[in-house]
């Protein structure tokens, strides 16, 4: 999408032809720094480091890093080592395997002198995929915001609320959540998108508001704690969340403190729609509530952030006292009953085992 | 309560016997400061800068702050001018209004060389009611407690969500919301209570988490957005929270992000509780959701944090892009069918008009 006026992914192949840029997230959103890649280590530190995060953008940088590596070293224990150090970056992101799968499955039959190329080849391919399917995603999305926008009077916006970031910057390019939001946008359909803070890690203040802004899209920020109100009130015609898993019987997992949103959007009857890419759906669990494990993370994450200071230096500062424990679930699961849709590319489905099955009937074993 | 083994209230008259003291509770949790007030001046500044906030400890603050006036000066005039300049000091708080008129009525019809002594007993008087109905509440409260923990094993506790401060720090002592849980704390019963960190003030990382902490009661701080996972997980025994408005109908106005709470307590038939001094009931309310009006407050509590660096200097910090705009809703309404039932000094009641009315025949008008 755009940062003020220029077109960027958030990852690309540099003009040199072989290395990779990419933008330093973890700077954002208080500087804008382009990090550039040049070795399979870089990639790899780049993923643990979370300059790059995302489970579409970790596959993505995988795959550019397989391809750094090839170019360096094209044998097959470099391959070999390239994968195992890449594998090793973050613990659970399953994008991650597959790609790096995916590149040692295309280059381990090639001769050493043709992989390079073929990896970045791959690569490119890996990256143009995740970009189609987000415009897919978006493509069904914005159906659901172009019938409320025709409900309402000329130049009312669509309000939408959305958690976390599951935008651009955690995919190649478009976000999922956020597709149809900038493809309404991009068609000149007023939107305006209450963005969760999104606590602990701020990635809604931090990325998705970044994000909105930088793209010309009219946003709001307010803590998690205000879209019931909102709700209760009318002042948010849809949520569109992203999520990390997806179970066979339609269980989201998401950033903790999405189910508080959608019990809100059910109370009041305001639509909860689901984006999200088909490899998020995980058909090997039946039971999202019960089979999920939830990551706890660091405390560190609750007790500190990091903000600039009215004089431009950035500062990180706890805001717990002294002594207190703190508890950090990272994820929580919305049962399928309160999701209204799950936006795939292939289409708007509901959130149940059988149109699951029937839209995905390759992954699903019942095809 | 006790800070580190002392107790303290959060006001109290200094041992000269007329200066007053108070804890300064815009430096919480980093610092433990206590000012001294020794002007009906220096009272009005304490509460219109948060030095002190909380309704009850508002009332408690002006009803001291009119005896330090009538101590520099007793005359009619003065009486006038110290209740007009301390009922400007907030927009909003209903106790302030009321302390102030209380102490005008007591002090009116004195001669002059009689009301700096009587306003210093009323003050007194109306600080000790504070802590009886606290008392109170916490003793209806304490019976729900009790008997929860009949039901654990030896030494597990009973574990206890709440959001915002409502607790001793918002009051003279004890609290709403809390008095129930030091009551049992202090009688041996194992409590552990679920901090909501209560964005964006973060009242609840600030001031509860520090008094529970400095009371020796086990606490763990979590962001706004974990309350749903853990009540879906049978982490949270029951809930209580405090109140700022209660509506005839047993609506319940409180901290934003209380109405999401109240919905996943509703969705996991966790109990859900609301402690109130019955002066907050506003029995010329009809429909809390319709007609309480929600305060929108300044920008600048949603971007910006402060709190401890390293190496110890306090910072605020922004943690909002540059160009976002930012809403700020201060409080939500949970609808009374969400409450389990209200804590107050008379017992613990249903939320609905007929027993809002049958306990408080003499200000409900149906008596």
């Amino acid at each position: 999408m755009k940062v003020d006026g220029r077109h960027f992914r958030s990852i690309w192949l540099e003009p040199d032809g072989w290395s990779v840029g990419a933008i330093d997230q973890r700077r954002l959103p208080h500087e804008f720094v382009v990090a550039r890649l040049t070795t399979a280590d870089e990639a790899g530190e780049a993923i643990s480091s979370m300059l790059v995060r995302g489970a579409p953008l970790i596959g993505a940088t995988a795959a550019y890093g397989m391809a750094l590596a090839m170019r360096a070293d094209a044998s097959d224990a470099a391959l070999d080592r390239a994968g195992k150090m890449l594998a090793a970056t973050r613990p659970t992101a399953i994008n991650l395997k597959w790609a790096i799968d995916e590149m040692q499955r295309a280059l381990a039959p090639l001769a050493a002198s043709a992989r390079a190329e073929a990896a970045y080849a791959r690569a490119r391919e890996i990256a143009d995929e995740d970009v189609e399917i987000n415009r897919d995603i978006g493509r069904h999305g914005l159906g659901l915001i172009e019938k409320i926008a025709a409900t309402k009077q000329p130049g009312e916006p669509v309000n939408v609320l959305t958690h976390c970031n599951a935008g651009w910057l955690a995919t190649v390019d478009w976000g999922t959540a956020t597709s149809p939001i900038y493809q309404a946008h991009d068609r000149g359909i007023p939107v305006h998108v209450w963005v969760d803070e999104t606590r602990p890690r701020n990635q809604g203040a931090s990325l998705t508001a970044w994000e909105l802004g930088h793209h010309g899209v009219p946003h709001t920020v307010i803590p998690d704690n205000t879209g019931g109100h909102l709700m209760q009130h009318r002042m948010v015609d849809l949520a569109i969340v992203g999520t990390d898993r997806v179970a066979a019987n339609g269980d989201v997992c998401n950033k903790i403190g999405t189910y508080l949103k959608a019990l809100a959007a059910h109370d009041n009857s305001v639509p909860f729609y689901v984006a999200l890419p088909s490899p998020t759906i995980d058909f090997r669990i039946d039971d999202g509530i019960r089979q999920i494990p939830i990551e706890q993370r660091a405390a560190a994450e609750v007790t500190h952030l990091t903000g600039r200071t009215a004089d431009g230096r950035i500062e990180t500062v706890c805001v717990v006292p002294e002594g207190s424990s703190v508890a950090n679930f990272g994820f929580d699961v919305t049962p399928a009953r309160l999701v209204t849709g799950l936006i795939t590319e292939r289409g708007v489905l509901n959130a149940s085992r059988a149109a699951l099955a029937s839209a995905f009937p390759e992954r699903s074993g019942v095809g």
